[in-house]
């Protein structure tokens, strides 16, 4: 249940968002909200609160409680509303000025706003915007949102970001905070996920439900695809200003994602994945099988499902080390040959001798599953059959998920039978994309317009590729690094 | 897997060791078979190195890759020898002067100590070491094993140590460092755990055989009570120089201690839980059980072993969150009535309107135990009944865990059904002790002689207290307190 | 010599600048530069490079070689162009987004920037800025520059820049760098210092001469007032595109600013103190004088030129403490009452029961002075006279001096008789305004046509104080306060 | 009135001691002495303080104000009595646990300890300490005391420290604290000084004068040769335990090591060094000078002597910047060769076609004499002619100030005049000795029984080096190295 790793091969989810009206403490309980969506974003989180008076705002690198576990910081961010952001960053060393979330003093007053998405526009919106004289101070997508909102002719703020987001095109859940109101919008597909709820007077909009638990927060509903929600001291209305599109939610947030203790949709995340493994049971069940071992940890509610459908035990062969924070100093090859053991162990008693069907989520470049089923095999497995509670992963993600290009996505170019060759399995199986579709409640993916963003596995993109398609990568945005320690 | 964490009411073990000899880059195979050894101790770590010439030592507070993930600490501790050192502190701020291993300038030579465990006489030496004009640098009572040492009339090394510890008493896993040699000893009762490994021509001792695996060495047997183990040039070499003693090794370790991966007496703990399990499901089924559910993470393999003996499903009814590494800023009681979920979170879909059988370990003070049933039954459970795999801790350990005052253990004074009154549990039921001695294979616990140290079950020491006995606590340390940034 | 600080009432210079053009290893020589220059600003410092390629910067609070002293931070900063910043903040704690060299992505490529000075219209320009949709990164007035320069309708870039500085009031001495070139330019009346000079190929653009000698390069000439200076691949190019106006160089870099051994328009800064101590002995003789004794550091040229000039022996009579780096903890009244003495001591023997002339080169508030006379007095002076180098400071600068309001200067509201009175004083006596031209050369100030910035004296301020006098204080500027460690 | 710099070509005093007894904040106190003392060790610091229940203990390394400027420290200090320590490491990296005050648990209650001097014999008492069985935690000299005194069968704790020193020989002022007492004492020669002063109803000990200045503490006298003070709540004791032997203060505090604006042996520094300057311009003029240029910042005191005996003014020809706290990045040759004009710099204007006299307090290796004759020559001046304060420094000091080998002293192999040649001045000369002893009041040396201590220029030894004739350095101490970020 928790997220990407390198070492493990999983994808990594862009962002996590959260927001705060009227409750005391607002920064207290965006911590505790973003600490709850850490899995979401670990590389940089930042709180922005207002105080009635004066906007405070604190970005730093690294996972929310080394910054926001201090009292020192604590206390400089007052106030009851707040908005709040987990990143991690696309390329290279993340600096702190990409770090969310953005603030701008507009001709109106103070704007903070964060971010969960991927703007598909963004390079064109910003190649005109500085050459009419826009200063960036980030390389975020997330800016030109900004930039659009100050420039909009528009007098009131709800029709200027209109205004803005009617020129963006992408996936996109934002939070906004002026000094009267706090905001919340899901893109008009809806591929983002932002859900409401309700704290005593006060309400809160997050990214996923279990930042609702974590402060003892009511669930109220999800967001609509398109909705914005505007919350100040009249109460909180609802508005539906773009054209109507269909919706097409990540489908990926259920298979990985998102926490297991979420909701999304009015579903329980952890009983779509054991459905989901129910389902890929089914599918590919596994003759012979002694032992169905989840590869820690988010493949456990999977493997439970297939356990239970299959009935064969549940065990837990591969052991996770919870210590791991850092990749360790290997200074030599003898050593960095050790590396995988750093993350997991075998439980070599349990695999001796044993027909062992492993199940994972993904296979996105397969360096893992390799190291995984030599693991295995080296604590003495008879037969080591690997299965995995997603279609074959082929194609990059550009609405907020950081994919490999599709050449290096080992799925893009080989079949299941190939891919059980290079990792060395007896057999790989994936659910197949109906059968993913019926465990999530559908009757079956609806082909011409399928009720999912599913664009990873099918290819179909449901938004279009602007900037990708004008080839506005020949627009280089100067380089600027910033030196670090 | 995970050791203790006030917040989850868990015992703290108190140390993990680990020593390596004739293996280049002996200090990063320390710092990995520490990594895999920090359940053991959280608060500390240290390695010291012999490069043939000069001794290295480096000592933090803190996670091991806090510090040894560092390029710049590692090329400061060349060898092909090592030992390291995890802990936790006893009591207050940790501080540096007590982290081990502790390092002398002997007569002989350099001598490099690190010690799991805990004496049981230690005052009463220290007061007459000092009184002769020792000096010592720590409080711990580990240096009076290094003063012994360097007193005895011995001439040769190994004498030396044999004199010294012929005048401790408790439990002690050692491992010693000089200029010429690697010892490992474990103490006459074998309470507390070493193991012996093989990479290659070299060795490595360590507390777990999971520390091995880390490293890809291979697990060759355990120390034996009363085993001393010396390495050097001329290969390894086995005595047994103290008085011969029953064996009690620490029950403890198998049902919470030590890692699921790891093998103790040649059985996989990961086994002995289940099979714990299975016991506690056979004493104490649940009628009309609906759901097993472990509370994280501990209660793993025991929750496995009830479902599959019991037939019930077993559900990851409560889902913990990975990330939580430091205790949060909880600025209001509104807040900080939050607690627990900073650390788990229920599955509520799941428990709703279910019999829920929660598979824990211990109880020691019962606080998070009555935070986990509260959160369930909010979840809409129907029924909560608490299953425990350990039998009720009674009693203080004196032999290297660190454990409330008989009079804070909730099962010292409470029987069983007062403590599903006070967690607010339908039933609250123990494996029996008997029960437990038939899981981990004896046939029964041998009451004039029992096979392990159950001391904090029992009652019954097997290793004399002096110190608490002798009211040694009159006698004062000068307390020197050491301030911190 | 060095610079302000608030416990010796000195009033604080704003910023230097350094621009290196064509050197080898330009991050480094610049980080020398700003060391010369540290006392132009110790609050935060900043280098942006040019590599050719990419654009490099780092931006640290502190003194420049607590981060430019570091090799990984040096690693990071390649390129044979550079331009650097020392700079205190105007108020509250000191933010990283207000540090310069500021930087900025136009349509055209990258431009770094670096200010020493303050403009008097920044506000009203921001506030129209702002309500044209334009985001401003910091607070700092010299981000109106960048929008300026990034909204020019000019095509080519100098053309940009001079447009844009058409529209600003007030001093600047600016050091620019784009993808292909360095410029410096200063304002119409020359306000604060700009210097050129040369090291081998290469160019340097400095705030003082005291940054070439550093680093072993020559003194060409100093920038004139007006004057844009280009530097590129065709060498460097001279133009003065602006209205001519009244030269007026602040007369204030000669009695404190500047470091001694700098030169400006031609003129040795130690010499020029040397001499203003001199007229200041002749104008303000103290008969029955022992001793003249300089208050340290910064009045020791002046003390050595009234002791030359009277024949009374210079004496180090207050001995100052090298290491305060820091304000110490005073946790109780008692010991807050020793404060001076942190800085200062006196030297008893020399001072008892003889009629001391304290020399110094300014007075505030008076607040150090008082401490200063006193300290004089306990060590048994029988008279303490005061000396300063500087006409009566009776009026706030606004041009790149951070002062206090009229009010607090004790000169504002006070004759020297009752400054005497105040800070317990025999006599106290400041060089007049005629005094110090003739000081600095001049036969006398043109009282219609003043050749130098005297407002801080004489409150005839050259440049219109657009924004103080527009009441833009109205405006506000959203505040954002980013929450520290 | 700094202490030694690399950079500077400086010799090194080893450490200042401090003591406070009945002083509320006595932390606090000895925080300000220490930072007064700051010139006589640079590297590390500590203070130690009793409340009258527990001693608490800070040690860390760097400045004073690093460390004891923070509130969160000074309050983990509490306590009306205190010692403390500045020193410098002689050795490699200072570590932390040579770090003084020192501290021991004996059988008696605990004992702080901190020391200004070097033993003679150190290495000899350690080794018989280590051969029965004494545990040594650092590798200062200062350790054997703790452990004489711990072992000591004298019951008293007096008699205990004086059978301690009487067991030692070389240079010593100490502080003592006991939960009884603090003690200060002073070797039999007094080669070290140690000073007491009072504030209200306590006493302060101090290395020098100035440390009672900066708290506003009288100064009562200097400890004498071979006296022992004893304050506790009877009031302040002396005694004189030890064999009278003949005072050798070490002269060298007279000519750079103490602060200016102290007293020592009732003598102001300043004056001192002002009478040793105009007995240096008596024994050594120089025909047609136009200029005494102090080298800063040591050299002044001595040049205003010149100056005023020689009727030659005194300039401040060489500028010195402030800033200089660490040795710059140069990562160049280029660079590398610019290194003097970071601490120092030449004030052209001054210089140019001047015969100039600079005086400088010694030359140790000369490497820097060189490039400040050369810097003076660079900006023009004619002739260049180096006065010394001291006679040549030929000889290693052994009693507490960090020396280079006697091979390593420019003045060790070469006259004055071949070392004119070497820095490439127009001549060289040096105080004699006699005048020395002259200019600090005695009528002349006594060439049988020197009134000071002046091994460093005689060659003559008033202590014997034990250690170093017995050829100790064949005796190892194992060593240890501490790893350190």
């Amino acid at each position: 249940m928790t997220a990407y790793d390198p070492q493990t091969d999983k994808l990594k989810e862009e962002c996590g968002v959260y927001a705060v009206y009227n409750i005391e403490n607002a920064a207290a309980l965006t911590a505790l909200g973003l600490h709850a969506l850490q899995h979401r974003g670990q590389e940089a989180c930042g709180i922005a609160t207002f105080d009635g008076e004066d906007f405070h705002v604190r970005r730093a690198l690294g996972l929310v409680d080394n910054t926001f576990s201090k009292a020192s910081v604590m206390e400089q961010l007052p106030g009851s509303r707040a908005i709040g952001h987990n990143r991690y960053s696309t390329s290279g060393t993340p600096v702190l000025r990409n770090v969310q979330p953005l603030f701008a003093d507009l001709s109106f007053g103070g704007l903070a706003l964060a971010h969960n998405g991927n703007l598909t526009n963004a390079y064109g919106l910003r190649q005109d915007l500085v050459k009419s004289g826009a200063l960036f101070q980030s390389t975020s997508d997330t800016e030109v949102i900004v930039h659009l909102i100050a420039r909009s002719k528009e007098e009131k703020f709800e029709a200027r970001v209109v205004d803005a987001l009617k020129q963006v095109e992408g996936a996109y859940s934002l939070v906004l905070m002026t000094r009267k109101k706090i905001m919340g919008v899901r893109d008009p597909h809806g591929v983002r996920p932002l859900i409401l709820g309700k704290l005593n007077d006060g309400y809160i909009l997050a990214s996923e439900s279990c930042a609702l638990d974590i402060v003892g927060a009511e669930y109220v509903r999800d967001i609509q695809p398109g909705e914005l929600i505007t919350i100040d001291e009249k109460g909180m209305r609802s508005s539906f200003p773009f054209a109507k599109k269909p919706s097409r939610f990540c489908i990926f947030e259920y298979i990985y994602f998102a926490r297991p203790d979420s909701f999304m949709e009015d579903k329980s995340i952890y009983e779509m994945r054991k459905e989901i493994g129910a389902e890929l049971a089914r599918e590919n069940p596994v003759e012979g099988a002694d032992l169905i071992v989840p590869v820690p940890d988010s493949g456990v509610p999977a493997a439970i499902g297939y356990a239970q459908e299959s009935g064969v035990p549940f065990e837990l062969g591969i052991i996770r080390n919870h210590y791991v924070g850092r990749t360790f100093i290997e200074p030599t090859d003898k050593i960095r040959n050790l590396g995988v053991k750093l993350k997991h162990n075998s439980n070599r008693k349990l695999l001796a001798g044993k027909n062992v069907v492993l199940v994972d989520d993904s296979i996105v470049r397969g360096t893992t599953s390799k190291k995984i089923v030599e693991m295995v095999r080296d604590a003495g497995a008879k037969e080591v059959h690997m299965r995995i509670s997603s279609p074959p992963s082929k194609h990059s993600c550009f609405y907020g998920i950081d994919t490999p290009e599709d050449s290096e996505l080992l799925a893009h170019n080989h079949s299941p039978e190939e891919i059980a060759d290079i990792i060395k399995a007896d057999s790989v199986s994936y659910i197949s994309l109906d059968g993913l579709y019926r465990a999530v409640g559908q009757a079956r993916r609806n082909s011409d317009d399928p009720q999912y963003c599913d664009a990873c596995f099918s290819g179909e993109y449901p938004i279009f590729l602007t900037d990708r398609e004008e080839k506005h990568d020949k627009m280089k945005i100067s380089r600027l690094k910033e030196a670090s320690k």
